[in-house]
């Protein structure tokens, strides 16, 4: 298809196209003229993806970038490729060894990981990521011993084997096995994380025998 | 305290607790003389939750003035305080009631929210933040049925109901509950999802039975 029916099909402006373009996170097109280049279903999904990751896991153009550079990588094995997206994922902190608090969070998040049984890199920067979380919870006065926080992780790991991963085609192409598993983190983490909100609204309604509904109405309205 | 002791105590630079105080997210001190006022405790409290919400959080500075001006209104009843607070940790999201895919998936939430009994105010925005997340996901192509979705909503009501929300104090001073709920809220969220990818890298290690480590250790270095 030409750009004008890409940009049709996806609901992406052309202008946008041809920045994605510019900056590599769209494949060139098939130059089949000095002006005119086909485009296949291929870049639909990927266009799909980009807008994904821009506007539900609201990702920054670097991160994304940063994701479809280790989808097109061939020279990453599927586990190196997946670490890859998986890294760009996370947000960036800055360690902090020299700190008290830090080497005892550090602690307890490597111990906990290591008493699961879990395969993560040592180096894997969510590591830092929860470390640094956990500094911060305790500062703030909040629990944050492993009986806090194993609750927490078994069920992350319960969602995870249960949903998430049986969702990865990891037999089929690896670009998608990536796809597949940057859609998981970001969309259905933010289904969790919405659910989430939703659900403390309604256990603090209960809690505090609220109505739910300053309004007078009891439930949503009904579908039409 | 006076401002330089706050800053000391709190590792905030004396400029940015001048750049709160003008922007109203920290109280003013009692003024005790021409030039000098007076910070106590609940200045430091609240730094720290300014700071939890800035660098865990990464709330921008409009949303933190949101929350804190939730806690700061005496009008407001419990629920609608904490209601407010929830909502303004909602990221905004324009529905779009015109288009079809928008309309299947706000009555499938809609449908699931009132099957799970669960109190959520009609207007709730994590209904239109849920509805948006299940668009995406559809158009990408993965599953987004009610059964597809259910394990993630009890999920997140039993880690709800069993962790978070028994870490408010919904008896204690009005601030406090409203603290805790957006510390829950952001910061056990960012320790689940950090959690939730650990466990995923773990659990595509394990199905792609690949090292975990390429360096040839098998176990993050042990705690010294």
């Amino acid at each position: 298809m030409r750009i004008s029916q890409l940009s049709a099909e996806s609901g992406v402006p052309i202008p946008t196209i041809k920045y994605y373009l510019r900056e590599g996170l769209l494949p060139q097109g098939d130059q089949t003229a000095a002006t005119r280049a086909e485009y296949d279903q291929s870049h639909l999904r990927r266009l799909r993806l980009i807008r994904a990751l821009l506007e539900v896991g609201r990702l920054p153009v670097a991160t994304i970038r940063n994701v479809i550079d280790a989808v097109e990588d061939e020279r990453l094995s599927v586990h190196d490729m997946l670490g890859a997206a998986h890294y760009a994922l996370s947000t960036p902190v800055e360690p902090h060894p020299d700190d008290e608090d830090w080497r005892a969070a550090r602690e307890l998040v490597d111990e906990m990981v290591a008493d699961l049984g879990w395969g993560v890199h040592p180096l894997a920067p969510a590591r830092d990521e929860l470390t640094q979380t956990v500094v911060t919870l305790k500062r703030l006065g909040m629990p944050t011993s492993r009986e806090d926080l194993l609750p927490y992780a078994t069920a992350a790991l319960d969602l995870v084997r249960e949903q998430d991963i049986t969702k990865i085609p990891f037999d089929g192409p690896r670009d998608v096995a990536v796809e597949t598993l940057v859609i998981c983190e970001v969309l259905y983490g933010k289904a969790f994380d919405v659910l989430r909100r939703l659900a403390q609204e309604s256990e603090s309604a209960r809690i505090l025998d609220a109505a739910p509904c300053p309004e007078g109405e009891s439930q949503p309205p009904a579908p039409e």
